[in-house]
């Protein structure tokens, strides 16, 4: 994940990456350069000393609502600036892993929106086509990344302002579950609903960085750790997944083209061996309005209200007036109407339960439509309802959810999500990988096979049962002396035999990690097939075949077994 | 647990002693006794017939704010009186175990106040001594179980409901992790907060029938899995658990001698192997404010304000006024004051976990004073809020917590109350066990020593590690052919050994599972040690060791073990 060239190098193409996009409007504060090169001097310098910095060589920005010491906090609101003392924990954790933040990117005002033209620092042109919004609120960090100005950068998410950007700019954008990230430095839009989040141009980056910064920092209240969690809910996908998909009731009302691009990315999920149903969605739906439509916008007037009642002269120059009207509008809900809309909330949570009970992630479009600047500058409100209808239940209903690229439709980016239940961020991150690269297959012969000892090695890789075959009939199967036992499969000359196994699907980097993880004397190869394909397969060394029994004649590994057992 | 005589005798038992001993404000609705009998009755016969009930022969009352088909459910206020068309789910759990329901119990109206008296149908009085108040809010449950007129009876507990009339009536009350035991079918006081908990005399019957009533119905929104948080949190206590206590300065202001009587306590848990440590409270105790004074009250109106403030010409008669003013000062409170109110409780929730990071639980006494009915009838709203000192913070924290008796002060009872995090219920419920019973040694001399392989039953059994020590020189050790291996020991006639060992500590009932399940050749006898001392311990059949290694020369398991290694 680390790219190969030095952190002063990409420091150095970054800063002329970014005078070549002419995109000012990213930004709300660029670090001087040579602040940054001399931090990325130190950096290498690190490496070269042997230390291991696992951002190493790659180039940050930071959202402007997030704390990060030597630049102003703003939260894209210039009356609401100040200075921060420290890092916030995500900023903290970002720098000790060697990356080298260049600068505060813009958002929407307080991160009260999904579109990046809240801004009184100007409206975020999308990446790809200027007169399209970049959607946000992490408008300027998603820009950013798009364009490669930096490798990563952190958002926040709310109602899905750290998937809305990534999905109308073509990059991965991952919200962990919320409280893994700790919000310490954070500006709060709702308290108990905001997460830290990251984009990447690459799943595997965005995703290992997030888990980078994730782990109490024993300041947030709200922190939460995945490490007990994980014991409960289980690490990884089960062999053979189960996605839920809305009907179409549910996917009415997108973009032109969009709702194609959206079974087309299902398909391809399923060629990966996942599962597609269709659920009713209309519980996750009816929660997501609830985000602004309910006693819930009290939250945000608990945040930031006091601040701009105390400057509401501001409203139109300084203070944005869509989000300024939002934040307001929290002031006057009662008590009473909070805990009834939570009751309400609750009620949708368990219907919606009910709905996904079987699935392991739902997959949807990240957002309904892609508009241009005027078109949100005409309804700036009603427009920006329109980009959460997949997003906004995400916080509310306590889920992990990522978007990631799927292609594109009319020439600009389209992006599908994966939302599950808390704390499956690895799911999240293994679909998102399904469907980003191809699965590569692999044929196991022995202690891999399902129900055998090692075969959640294989579902922890993220594999999947694709079917059950045999070897062409030039191999010989031995009894290695291994713990646990396993065969070794050799190809022979004459007097082979055709050899029991299964073919197992791994995602690509599963596969890899799966590989090297391999002990002696097994080894990875290719196997040729009865039906004469050759896939990739365990084998093993000669050596370890020495003194042992040859058990060709059994057919396989599991005949062998049940024919000991009979003995 | 289960009583060996009839359902259909101890039915009319109990109708028997409720006609003897003449608390009528025990009971809002008692059922007619025929009606009972008859189902008493069929519980015998299908008893007979092979059937497992885990209640049969038990004889229960019900919180008249749950509901329970055939009875009215008026949660102490008859203006609110309506006729439930089903039980909730704790009652249909309840029935389903074989246990007959005689009546719903009185309470403080809308399960406001800790004391007992606030109720139309009147003042429950103590069952120890009638000029004291029961405690309540499950003041007619409790009372009925302490006086013997049901085996075990259903409260809630939103502030301490379920705990406080437990201490102040000398019976056992287990409230288990917020929604474990569904809150469907439950007149709400703070939807959610509010737990259904049980009394009974023994904890044993309680806290088996606390966990026969928990696990998901698919209808409560809040509901939650211990089978999930379980392999979160472990399941059992540590070998050498450690418990919180407060402070002196968080212990001042109790009743005349409770203190003594507290520390006692503390005794006699460290006497069973549990490390005491003070702990600083203080952040607990702050929360516990926040439950009544902040706008948290605002729920109280969410679940029954608009009937109070329908009917406030009752005030006084059918309604409570102490009630009415608390539930009706909810009523204007903001949702931003809520916002603000829940982030501090949060704060204080990270510091509070901190505090008692380290320790599986805290000890404290239940309650802080035992008022007569006459004080609290002078200061209804601050006598009350004394009492809640201990149980307020336990819901809002996410705790779970018993109430267990420990001994008498001045003639009365005397409770103290175990409290642990979420989904810690059978910790609790271990630690009450070891301050109600006395722990059992057994000497142990193979593989359920220190970090061998069957350690984890002792642990799992509730056991502590006491010391090591050795056998008199009359036994013989031999390797036995088990899985795992184990060795036997045997008492020998001349040529004996002294062999090495371990003593655990095991609550009785942990100590009678433990004997329970153990496989041949193992057997339990008396082991007489090097010091004169005898105690329960590890020996096996003599068959077993026929052909079987003498390992005694080497002076025990471990040393026999190693022996091996290095040959």
């Amino acid at each position: 994940m680390t790219p190969t060239s030095t952190a002063v190098d990409r420091v150095a193409a970054a800063y002329e990456r970014i005078r070549a996009v002419d995109r000012p409007e990213i930004w709300i504060s660029l670090r001087d350069e040579q602040d940054a090169l001399d931090e990325a001097a130190s950096i290498d310098e690190r490496v070269a000393a042997g230390e291991t910095l696992p951002l190493a060589g790659t180039v940050a920005g930071v959202k402007d609502n997030i704390d990060a010491a030597g630049f102003d906090t703003t939260a894209a609101a210039p009356s609401y600036r100040y200075r921060p003392d420290a890092d916030s924990t995500a900023v903290s954790r970002l720098r000790e892993a060697g990356s080298v933040i260049i600068g505060k990117t813009n958002l929407d005002q307080f991160a009260t929106g999904l579109v990046g033209t809240r801004s009184p620092f100007g409206a975020v042109r999308n990446a790809w086509r200027p007169d399209r919004i970049s959607g946000g609120s992490s408008s300027g960090s998603a820009v950013a990344v798009a364009l490669g100005l930096v490798d990563v950068a952190l958002g926040t998410d709310t109602a899905g302002s750290g998937r809305v950007p990534a999905a109308l700019n073509g990059i991965v954008g991952v919200k962990l579950t919320r409280g893994r990230i700790p919000t310490t430095g954070v500006v709060p839009a709702c308290r108990t609903l905001d997460c830290v989040t990251v984009f990447a141009r690459e799943a595997a980056l965005a995703y290992n960085t997030a888990e980078l910064l994730a782990g109490p920092d024993g300041i947030d209240p709200l922190e939460r750790t995945l490490e007990e969690a994980a014991r409960a809910t289980g690490t990884a996908l089960p062999a053979r997944p189960r996605v839920g998909i809305p009907t179409a009731e549910h996917l009415d009302g997108l973009a032109p083209g969009w709702a194609d691009a959206f079974h087309a990315a299902a398909g391809r999920l399923a060629d990966t061996g996942v599962e597609i149903v269709e659920v009713d969605i209309a519980p996750l739906l009816q929660a997501a309005r609830m985000l602004y439509e309910s006693s819930f916008v009290a939250e945000r007037y608990a945040a930031v209200g006091e601040h701009i009642d105390a400057h509401r002269e501001l409203i139109g120059t300084d203070l944005d007036p869509s989000v300024s009207t939002i934040v307001l509008g929290g002031a006057d809900r009662t008590a009473v109407e909070l805990y009834r809309d939570r009751e309400r909330l609750d009620r949708l949570g368990a219907v919606a339960k009910a709905a996904l009970s079987g699935c392991d992630a739902l997959l949807t479009p990240t957002t309904t439509w892609h508009p241009t600047l005027a078109e949100i500058a005409a309804d700036p409100i009603g427009g920006n309802s329109r980009m959460g209808r997949y997003t906004n239940f995400a916080n509310l209903l306590d889920m992990a959810s990522s978007s990631v690229p799927a292609g594109t439709v009319d020439g600009l980016p389209f992006g599908v999500m994966i939302t599950a239940p808390a704390f499956h961020d690895l799911a999240v991150h293994q679909l998102a990988q399904r469907l980003l690269a191809p699965a590569l297959e692999i044929l196991v012969v022995g202690a891999h096979l399902t129900d055998q000892p090692l075969n959640h090695q294989l579902v922890a890789a993220g594999g999947s049962f694709v079917r059950s075959t045999t070897t062409s009939s030039d191999y010989a199967l031995f009894a290695l002396d291994t713990t646990p036992p396993k065969p070794g499969l050799l190809r022979v000359a004459g007097d082979g035999a055709s050899v029991a196994g299964e073919i197992w699907s791994l995602p690509a980097s599963g596969f890899g990690t799966f590989v090297a993880a391999l002990p002696a004397p097994m080894t990875i190869g290719r196997v040729t097939l009865a039906d004469g394909d050759s896939v990739s397969g365990f084998l093993c060394e000669p050596i370890a075949t020495e003194g042992a029994e040859n058990i060709s004649a059994h057919g396989g590994w599991l005949a062998w077994q049940r024919s000991r057992v009979v003995e």
